[in-house]
């Protein structure tokens, strides 16, 4: 497959969750105008995605909502399962274990991981917390995909190390600090700060 | 002030998380190539971007890093507070009241809601949880800057055309949903969803 733009990628996962939020069951046909919307791209762009792919959509009718989800489902890789490792057993590590997107899309933590070794044994919303000095041994013998970073910035970098030592290849940072790891491991930020900053813009900026 | 694209005011941002990141009180210079790099740009974007604002480096010398922070972090609005109400008082909500990355921004949360009216009355985190039911009269009597919504996807909509009516102008979204709001309000989405497709997605396709 070539290769694909991030940008592609992230339109991409919008035409799905929109024909998702429309319903999966459902034989409808959704035009490229819509899918274009929802990805915030024009509809010719739209099209352009989607026949990378080899989907094309029939002038005048669109395309049929359940094959196309079917197919993006496939491209984006989420018709399979995923292991999951949580670094950071406080607050956020907790609403994380029930954060039904993560859940429901095939992303199964698989175990949770504290620095503090006192909370080592305690359960965390259903799951067992381990201390995160047992990491590198656990991975070894149970490889995961996908290690979320939920700890204080100042830790961040430090356990996103020592995923990619355990063999994570893609990590999720939740920590308000940029995290760096070695090509071929895929870095994702889920950064409030920088969402928080765009808004400051947007209320300081209003109306001029 | 000339309008400035989104993509801009995320490069801005994420200077100015470098330039914090190595320190606030320091008397150092930074290059536009570093700038850059922070934000995943050429040195000339950077340099353009900036020159958009007024502030110009000394050739071969650079930018002074205390002068430029402060500069930046008014031009994003971050040099006042701002009131912000969490509506969702679970696990997410728990942990957005403990967010560093909040707090530290000069973004206080001043109230938190919960559609749970049993819940009401009780303390989440330090904060009195209100009853959703009385958000607008409560911000009549005391205007709030940005609406925090961590609620399940199903209210999320419900929740957001709330707060516009109640005068909020900006929104910061967790629900994994698009959620809408009319010209003059901003929306942000924490899309967790989006960044776990782009994992799975990278995962999918290694090597290929």
């Amino acid at each position: 497959m070539r290769h694909v733009a991030p940008s592609t990628v992230r339109r991409l996962s919008l035409y799905l969750h929109f024909l998702e939020g429309r319903g999966n069951g459902a034989a409808w046909t959704v035009s490229s105008r819509a899918l274009a919307e929802a990805g915030g791209a024009t509809p010719a762009q739209a099209r352009k995605d989607l026949s990378l792919f080899g989907s094309f959509g029939r002038r005048g009718v669109g395309y049929p909502a359940g094959a196309l989800a079917e197919q993006l489902r496939g491209i984006l890789g989420l018709d399979r399962g995923y292991r999951v490792v949580l670094v950071g057993g406080g607050r956020l590590g907790a609403a994380l274990t029930h954060f039904e997107g993560l859940r429901d899309r095939g992303f199964a933590v698989s175990a949770v991981y504290d620095a503090d070794g006192g909370k080592a044994g305690s359960a965390l919303e259903g799951h067992l917390v381990r201390d995160v000095a047992s990491l590198e041994a656990d991975l070894a013998g149970a490889p995961a995909d996908i290690g979320v970073i939920a700890v204080p910035a100042a830790a961040a970098q430090a356990v996103a190390d020592r995923l990619v030592k355990a063999g994570v290849r893609a990590l999720l940072n939740f920590a308000p600090v940029t995290v760096t790891a070695p090509a071929g491991v895929a870095v994702k930020h889920a950064d409030l700060a920088l969402e928080l900053d765009g808004l400051a813009y947007a209320l300081a900026h209003r109306g001029s």
